[in-house]
């Protein structure tokens, strides 16, 4: 495996691959990668024929008030786990070189971004969007892998690559979890040992309200109220929103008619989750 | 020559070459072409090994006010004069196909997109970058050209391909002028014969400043007034701006020390005209 930092040497890596008709595919981490990373790379290895895995917590994403600084960064671990999974390039470009003086360019993408995570974290979207789309112009990936747990994060790539025909086939893994049903996130190690139990209550409460919707349920509110009933439960969690939404817009929807995606956000102490579930009605006998 | 509305089968075109390391050119336009486009074609023609020229009139870069539903379309001389210059592909995709429902990413530029031109013209810029981004991706070009006389443009384009890592080659070919020296450009046709006599006194204002500057005159101020004072000679022009700028940032300057744009914009009856000269002070012998 090798580590390249330099845009130039990772671009040149990229476009002699690319002019040998070579598939490159791309999984973009942050880094602190676990379990559910390590799912999107073996999903990537069997789809390409060279994989880079870039690692780059990127400041355009986070707020004047979030956690930026100190951001897990196990840099040494990460490397060895992408070494392991047959990883061609760890791509670990400087801030400096991403955000160079004078950058100014900004992707957004409004009716998404706006939205849910967005609502919290106002440029967060327009910093995802923009970092990706740099990312695919430096490594010129055919396919790119992203986790379905920022599953908004996901629905914003899609619509991206489609409106700026970016040309790359985008791949949604599903939620790798913890045995209890945590969904795997880098920011898990932020959680207090008692919160961390605590803190399955957010997918329980989303499995509730998949199970309402399989008994039949079609009402969005009462499909709503199943999961906050759930989550109320746990004292310790604040509901940032619970919803149920169109899988493309993310449009929260009055009546479940076909597919849908069930999105939540809690608190638990400073420690913010965010968990989904795709569910599916069952069909109608008639 | 083929001509190609579809994205699909452009990309697929593109694709094709790409993966043979065929070096793509791409001149973009909005058609009604003249001969600063054939002179863009000629450029382009020698320096790739296969060429797409444009022509899409794109109504994300039009005020609600502009004239896009009365922007000159003659398509068959467009085509014509792209099949005599031995272009490859003329790329005609149609409005719906590259804005279709859903669509709502946008590529904005604040630093430089909102001066001049972008005072003006509030989304203009912000249009332009990202039909010019959604280009490069379905064309996949090694190379773009682009004509100086929208010298905000170039400089805009010029910045997002950078910050953007998109990897295209940007070439600005020099402004191609009429006889009297007005610059050309497809709404020239809007002038009265009256009024396009006098257009040409924008141009005369921008060479008194070129003028002064080769005179050794530092001070811009002075530089402007010099403009100022040629331009105001014709009563029919009204001034929008007049303008000694760096010509990366267009930021206006205090004073000449190195290469500077003069940038120009003034108003003929309802006609609206820009031109630029680039021009670099005389050496101080010491």
């Amino acid at each position: 495996m090798k580590i390249i930092r330099s845009l130039t040497a990772m671009a040149a890596w990229s476009g002699g691959l690319v002019r040998k008709d070579v598939k490159i595919g791309l999984v973009p981490t942050m880094g602190a990668l676990h379990e559910g990373h390590r799912a999107l790379i073996r999903a990537a290895r069997l789809r390409c024929d060279a994989l880079v895995v870039s690692i780059f917590v990127n400041p355009a994403q986070f707020g004047p008030q979030e956690d930026l600084a100190k951001y897990p960064r196990p840099i040494s671990q990460d490397r060895a786990l992408c070494r392991k999974e047959g990883v061609d390039i760890c791509f670990e470009p400087t801030v400096e070189a991403m955000y160079p003086k004078g950058f100014q360019t900004m992707v957004t993408l409004p009716a998404i971004a706006h939205r849910w995570e967005g609502a919290v974290r106002p440029h967060h979207f327009s910093g995802v969007a923009t970092v990706v789309t740099k990312l695919f112009g430096i490594v010129r990936p055919r396919i790119a892998l992203f986790g379905q747990k920022d599953f908004q994060q996901s629905a914003l790539i899609r619509q991206l690559v489609k409106d700026l025909n970016l040309g790359v086939e985008i791949v949604v893994n599903p939620t790798v979890r913890e045995t209890d049903g945590l969904a795997m996130s880098s920011r898990n190690v932020y959680l207090s040992p008692d919160d961390r139990i605590r803190a399955v209550t957010l997918y329980k409460g989303l499995q509730a309200g998949a199970e309402a919707i399989r008994r039949g349920i079609t009402d969005a509110e009462t499909v709503r109220s199943a999961m906050v009933q759930v989550v109320k439960k746990e004292p310790a969690l604040t509901i940032d929103y619970l919803s149920v939404c169109d899988p493309y817009t993310l449009e929260p929807l009055p009546a479940v008619r076909s597919r849908v995606v069930l999105l939540g956000a809690v608190r638990i102490g400073s420690v913010r989750l965010i968990d989904n579930l795709l569910t599916t009605p069952p069909r109608r006998s008639s």
